[in-house]
């Protein structure tokens, strides 16, 4: 059945997740805070900063104001950074006027309270003002889903058939979407994985090879999911698309932020060159931050993080890390106690 | 405490293994069939066909008799193709005279049976003359290896001290050990993979781009998880070194032969021609046909597999194969029933 949808924050994967679904015919209102931006989609049907080359379906609306966008619909994407994701969620839960289903696609944790989008969100809107929440997270880099580019994707809700209706939302012949129930490993394993990918720059940046890679980003993988199932989610999705399945996107790929930030490290930059240098946020830094802390209070072993950890806020060698995370003891692979 | 190991198998993984062991100051003797190629690595020490511009430490004697290879000896690594595994495991049965701890680093499933290595090793060495059987496999290039790169691989065996023996013999501060109780996972992990890196091949081929790369391999690793579920395996297996790190290895990398051979394949070439321009054996297009017959007889859904499968032996257009499995009906991510 065709959906009346607020998409929230006009990135280019905010963008690309409205073409998605205006494409498969929903009523699409696409919020921006920037008036420019929205008169650029509202007029030439562009965003070109964020999605050059693209021409957005002439159906999606943009919208100035977040009260307008969020009234009379059935469903709200959140796709603002994890910062903002607080404040828009206050405000949404004042104009609401519909019950609808809440989804987001952001990926963090946010600073201070270490805690994940969707518990954020349910607790600035309240139940009575809302369906269930659904995080939806996967490999995709937006420039490819804009261009029709195969894709598949992870939605996941406590209840079944809440990523059901997602899936319903957004699954067409580019775009595919599985269904889970464990958000808190979806949700972890998106935030997470972007350690791992300064990692396995910072290893490429060493001049080390493909086993090297594959090392980092499997024992990276192993470390992750340690945290993530003390957090309390099932190890198995980390086998999945915000799992192993965004690792792969993120930690071979050039185009990845965090990655580009690890390699420069690995070249031996140190942190405040490298941000400098990236003129952008990189997000698995204040990860790694939260991570270590959240080991720490749960007592779980982060050796590969808490060596990153190390060389972007206590100033250790890179090469003298690299080589003692290779001399520790011989491990067990699969340990999750 | 230093060993006296036979290596039985001179290829470049053989070979790259009986250097890290007669670097850790073990005995190390190495047999091969060929004369011509023991003589070179006892006169140059190089083995210029299969690890070129590598001096192999002088410490390794090369033999040419079976026999007297696997005497006197405290472990036998196998490290043959596995079509020959059974025959010289029949050779070393009659010839062993210590009970030696059995070691393989094959990777495949045996043609017709499906047996895996442990099984067919177990079957040909009666356990009177013989210690425990460990598999050893993970992300490593033979190359990177022999040249100190830094590489993580998995040692399983049905009993930890013996995988913990393992760990021991080849553990120093280039190669590092991750100990591991399933067998029947890291086995079907390392044999499965290479169906999955002919499909991220194809992917390439066709054109397509990261997020498709990402979805192949972990929707693959998805379906060879489930099969080897079905076969007994721990499905945590593979997240670890000889699931998701090989295949990180093998499915992102154009040296491998079972990509190159899906790359083509993708660009439009027949399976012949594929085969005769690659001038040797693609061990994933046998283990694809032995998967499917597997997969039928434990009723395990892997349309990633069986799309493969019709594309290699059925000759359907690789194209329309891309599209169909894209227009499926919508799943649940993680089923392992």
């Amino acid at each position: 059945m065709k959906q009346k949808i607020a998409v929230l924050g006009p990135g280019s994967w905010g963008t690309a997740l409205a073409q998605v679904l205006a494409e498969n015919g929903h009523t699409v209102k696409l919020w921006g805070h920037n008036p420019a931006q929205i008169d650029e989609i509202n007029t030439y049907h562009t965003n070109r900063h964020y999605l050059p080359n693209i021409k957005i379906p002439t159906s999606i609306k943009g919208i100035k104001e977040l009260k307008e966008a969020v009234i009379d619909v059935d469903a709200i994407l959140f796709v603002v950074p994890t910062k903002a994701i607080r404040e828009v969620a206050k405000e949404v839960a004042i104009s609401v006027n519909t019950k609808p289903y809440i989804i987001h696609a952001s990926k963090g944790l946010e600073q201070g309270t270490h805690k994940r989008i969707s518990e954020i969100l349910s607790e600035e809107i309240p139940e009575s003002k809302r369906q269930e929440i659904i995080v939806l997270s996967g490999p995709s880099h937006a420039e490819e889903v804009a261009v029709h580019d195969i894709t598949t994707i992870t939605a996941a809700s406590e209840k079944l058939e809440a990523a059901n209706y997602v899936q319903d939302l957004f699954m067409n012949d580019y775009f595919r979407i599985y269904t889970n129930t464990d958000v808190i490993g979806v949700e972890t394993g998106a935030a997470l994985k972007n350690i791992i990918a300064i990692g396995a720059g910072a290893i490429a940046g060493l001049g080390f090879g493909d086993n090297a890679k594959a090392a980092i980003m499997t024992r990276g993988l192993a470390e992750i999911s340690r945290l993530g199932v003390a957090m309390g989610a099932d190890p198995l999705t980390f086998i999945g698309l915000s799992g192993v399945g965004d690792l792969i996107v993120t930690g071979t790929s050039v185009h990845s932020r965090n990655w580009r930030a690890g390699n420069l490290l690995g070249k031996g930059k140190k942190l405040d060159e490298v941000l400098e240098n990236m003129g952008m946020i990189v997000e698995g830094v204040a990860t790694t931050k939260a991570a270590m802390e959240l080991a720490t209070s749960l007592n779980v072993d982060m050796p590969i993080t808490k060596t990153i950890y190390n060389v972007l806020y206590e100033g250790k060698d890179i090469h003298q890390a690299a080589k003692e995370i290779m001399l520790r003891d011989g491990k067990v692979e699969n340990e999750f106690s």
